[in-house]
């Protein structure tokens, strides 16, 4: 049984304040627990139902410093979601550090003020599908740690590394080192005429906002999804998520052949 | 000044119940409001801020059978956002009949079962994009007129008719009219393989189950979207709404060549 102190604890975790202080988050449902023991990630808290944690191997079991059994009841009271699942745990951050000169050799995704959770949990969704694994987030996007952007990545998120960093500082290394960098904008070349480059930084805006007037000198290359059929007054853009996901559906398929 | 009953009324159509009794549902938002009158669509209550209706030329707020003022506490009461936006409107349901022989001639996309309301509305905004204008959802999808359906769907929903049908009935006449029908599936044919009928349907299936057992035998095609990369396990598919992006991106794309 969890004391009240540690159920208030966990449940403080769903503001952004608690978990930078304490440098810790939290993931929930069966699915996703067993994906992250399996990985071989430990847990400093993994509050489960008991019939959860006897399913457990012994060596899962022993990734957690504190396993403890919970009541529906209990969970409840520390879950995000509207029903909570069986099992929940606690873990630390992962913050990967930026190395300039290994991601510029590969493809990555950069997001500016992404605010929606779970257009970032999608974004690093597919990503992962199309074998990308270095996002990097403007400071003012959403928090990759939020409890609807880890629920709705489906653990993709042990695949991805996120980033945060001044997007107009990172651009200009890109800039620098003569990686291209790949925005979305109306007036762009469609995407299958693009030429696509093994490395490279694909861009994408914020919601309502597109891309920042400050970050675009920065972009070498202007990519257009283009609209089916007639064309279509009122509908001026796709869904940010839907627009990456094709994006890195082409860069991907073009590329293998 | 909208009366308390009005705005009971109103909040009252949240529920799918109340949607279906009085065939009535609600947009909301400046944006969505000023896309519908300009599309000619009729109001049976707009209710917004004094400064919006000033804005309004006076044939678009004809267009509203009862236009009232209201403040910003009496938006909050109706409103299913979490920020209220100025406006908020109340129309008839339309519901437009399924034509067999018109429809056959044409892409449409049918949905199993698909539940989250973020995942219909970007999927009809993604078939807007792309130049689809049916869809076809299983009766036990979420609710179109589900308010986050709506909004998510940023007007897109004007340029779609979505239907509710039993699939297996609807799936068997497409089959007797030798409709092609495509389904996404992990055994399937890479998406940039796949021929590209200029009619046919292309099926989606729920969130955690895939497409239903029953559908499966009326499927002519299955298609897979290809995972960039090196293999990952635990990353057991792409979110409903992307997987449908890249597909109907790939079939528009692919059929203007």
């Amino acid at each position: 049984m969890l004391s009240k102190n540690k159920i208030r604890f966990i449940s403080s975790l769903k503001t952004k304040k608690a978990r930078d202080e304490e440098n810790l988050y939290v993931i929930e449902g069966d699915k996703l627990v067993r994906e992250f023991l399996n990985a071989g990630i430990r847990f400093k808290i993994l509050a489960a139902k008991a019939e959860f944690l006897d399913s457990l191997p012994p060596d899962k079991l022993k990734l957690a410093d504190d396993a403890e059994s919970v009541s529906f009841e209990e969970l409840r009271q520390m879950s995000s979601l509207k029903t909570p699942h069986n099992a929940l745990a606690v873990l630390p951050m992962n913050k990967p550090s930026l190395n300039y000169d290994e991601i510029f050799r590969k493809r990555i995704v950069a997001l500016d003020c992404i605010q929606d959770p779970g257009n970032l949990g999608t974004i690093i969704r597919a990503a992962a599908w199309f074998g990308i694994n270095t996002i990097v987030c403007s400071p003012d996007s959403v928090d990759m740690f939020n409890p609807k952007v880890i629920q709705s990545t489906m653990g993709a998120i042990l695949h991805v590394d996120v980033h945060y960093a001044e997007l107009i500082y990172f651009l200009k290394i890109a800039k620098e080192k003569e990686v291209p960098v790949y925005g979305t904008f109306l007036e762009g070349k469609p995407l299958k005429n693009i030429t696509r480059r093994e490395n490279g930084v694909i861009l994408f805006g914020n919601e309502s906002k597109g891309i920042s007037a400050d970050l675009k000198q920065y972009i070498t290359e202007k990519i257009f999804i283009p609209a089916g059929g007639r064309s279509k007054p009122g509908i001026d853009s796709l869904n940010v998520g839907m627009a990456a996901a094709v994006t890195l559906y082409e860069f991907s398929a073009g590329s293998s052949h």
